[in-house]
């Protein structure tokens, strides 16, 4: 048996027991995992340390180096976080629906976990814990692989919350760490089938790409956004210079900043050197089409690429349109479907444009920076879905969860 | 470009046009592809006739060959099975849920279509109907792939359809037929991200595997049924019998029919008799443990891949075991998630079955033939869903719908 179909197994063992622990004990587990990051957390930031050292020795930039680094206060969040998990609710066990058939059969449609979820992700150590404790609130055993440049917080914070989940009768399997960094792990990790019932990459266009074209496992995609505002020849324009500013530089490197914009014609001329204005204090750069760069003399020449661009930086493409139309087709050819604004007074504009844009989240007169699992009110989120199966937009509990029919009979064949 | 993507980029363009048509217009649709099919029987027939022709001249089986058949019979039954869809309510549009934010935003989730289907089947020339008019109602547009076995026919039911629907205003387009039925024809399809949204395989194990393993699009895994039957202790051993004859031999090449049976010990010796007795009448070869084999003598001895076997056939495997929870683990390993059912008079039992067995529809006291989306009030389904992501079960047209969030705002930022 191989380390990582060995790990599966272990998983796959942990999987009944979870499934059938309640949200009582399921919350005794979140509570002591809390209390022990905050109790063991000289042993965490000792091992993150490590981590920093052999990153500094290896040349890592400032930027990752700040976004590998845990502090007491970062922890300190992090357990925060956890007990936040406490309150809401549980969807395990949650009756979507029921019906009592011509025949007599009773038919319940029942939410259950998943079960095994399997999640690669390269960010930043607090990942491990966000991703197992969402999954054990759930009822799903998680099975973690991060990057090898973090492995040894990684490694002391899965050792901190498996030690809490036994404390509280729970077996410490329902969450593993894969501890083998390995790109061939990696692989057979995504083909874990028998063992995984999903898998869910947290990352870089990069990572998700390769998930997608190598695992045989059921995926969701997350996370990638190249989100439009569109400023209609209708807009309010100080709402729109507005919108823009923030959806472009209130946080540049989360998936639903924007980072396209497109202009109607008729008020291009008055609204670019408005809008450039504002996203001067931030040093934006702007890539434009050629009427853009007419109007706004030092914006750079945009390319195919640009419009593709996840920039996740102070950058946005710019381009002016002829028509709604000429927008959502744009749209249509370079949105990854994560979220896409219009900003308009026009009702019509407004109906045809969350109409014909295919995107998990689409705004009128708003910010793309709200698609969020908090700001959507989900309470916490695993990821932002921007496939069309299963769950799109923010994905909560709820969407960790799966459905089962339960049928009663009294001897009924068919 | 290639073949493939050409056909995907005409199923692309189609897109828009469909997700904005109305019930009214696809129920138009489907009304009109019913009267075609009857106004164009005979070429249809004629082009069933080459199939039959070929298939009979490269030896294919009596069983084989009468699922390709085509009859005037068949052809009104299809043609009626298109109408029935018109009643069916259009899943586009339903508002799931909705909510004021504190800041004012204003979101709702609405059910959209998937986008572009890829269908990929093996069976009768049903499916291409059955498949592309399901797609229809739910707004999706269909690209689909048999075998080539059956090309002609297929060929001619997607002509009749393609004018009907034009007929009525939509683009042809919005089903197509891949008519390359080459192989590698069907690997490229596997893999055209960016035109098709969803893949469905509809067949035998062998093609879902292939799929399964293949393809980088998200696939939803439907149909294979190791369906398990359990006689509790406590069971009523007439109605144990009766429902695993139902189970195994009222139809058994479909996916829900039974394939194992576990008995209690406690009542092995009472019931093997009793039920080996109705299965005879069938003709049922039964492959036992050694326990069953001592009890029933002409019964054969199982091995490992009879308990992992998906006969659709008159087999079954048989096994005693010494406890409910013997059964729920030899359900655990060997199950296919798809269907299996408990015999007994036991609530705590019952109880414990339902929650442990984790399979998509879990019975209590009835033939596990019941799971299909007409049986459980769905009106029609695409397949029935093994796997956990999206849709578990039988799928209608519901099951075809993703969601879309639609936020309103008055220029609210972050």
């Amino acid at each position: 048996m191989s380390y990582m179909t060995e790990l599966g197994a272990r998983s796959l063992a942990a999987k009944p027991g979870l499934a059938c622990a309640g949200t009582r004990q399921k919350n005794q587990a979140l509570a002591a995992i809390a209390a022990a990051l905050r109790t063991e957390m000289q042993a965490i930031l000792n091992a993150n340390a490590k981590d920093l050292e052999n990153a500094e020795a290896a040349g890592m930039n400032k930027i990752m180096m700040d976004r590998l680094r845990l502090t007491e206060a970062r922890i300190q969040g992090i357990a925060s976080s956890v007990e936040e998990l406490i309150a809401l609710e549980d969807p395990v066990g949650l009756i979507e629906s029921g019906s009592t058939r011509p025949n007599g059969l009773r038919i319940v449609k029942i939410r259950v976990p998943l079960g095994v979820v399997g999640i690669i992700f390269e960010s930043r150590p607090n990942v491990v814990v966000d991703a197992a404790c969402l999954c054990l609130k759930s009822g799903n055993v998680s099975l973690l692989r991060g990057g090898k440049e973090a492995i040894h917080s990684n490694t002391a914070l899965m050792q901190v919350m498996r030690r809490a989940v036994e404390s509280v009768g729970l077996p410490a399997d329902i969450m593993q760490l894969v501890e083998n960094t390995g790109r061939d792990i990696a692989q057979e990790m995504m083909r874990l089938n028998g063992y995984i019932d999903v898998l869910i990459p947290r990352g870089g266009a990069g990572l998700i790409q390769a998930v997608i074209q190598n695992s045989s496992l059921p995926v969701i995609e997350t996370g990638t956004g190249n989100c439009h505002i569109y400023v209609d020849a209708s807009a309010d324009l100080d709402m729109a210079a507005a919108i823009t500013n923030n959806a472009k530089v209130s946080r540049p490197s989360v998936c639903n900043a924007a980072e396209s914009l497109l202009v109607h014609a008729d008020v291009a001329e008055q609204f670019l050197p408005m809008v450039k204005n504002i996203l001067d204090a931030s040093h934006v750069v702007l890539y434009g089409c050629p009427r853009t760069c007419a109007i706004l003399s030092d914006a750079l020449p945009a390319t195919e690429e640009d419009y593709a661009a996840e920039y996740l930086d102070f950058k946005m493409s710019v381009k002016v349109v002829d028509s709604l139309e000429e927008a959502i087709d744009h749209i249509a050819k370079y949105s990854t479907h994560h979220s896409d604004s219009i900003i308009t007074r026009s009702l019509e504009s407004a109906e045809r444009f969350t109409q014909a844009v295919d995107s998990a989240a689409v705004y009128v007169n708003a910010s793309t920076r709200f698609t969020d699992g908090g700001e959507f009110g989900l309470g916490a989120e695993i990821g932002i879905s921007t496939q069309k199966l299963h769950a799109r937009g923010p994905m909560g509990l709820k969407e960790l969860t799966t459905i089962k029919y339960i049928i009663h009979g009294e001897g009924q064949i068919r």
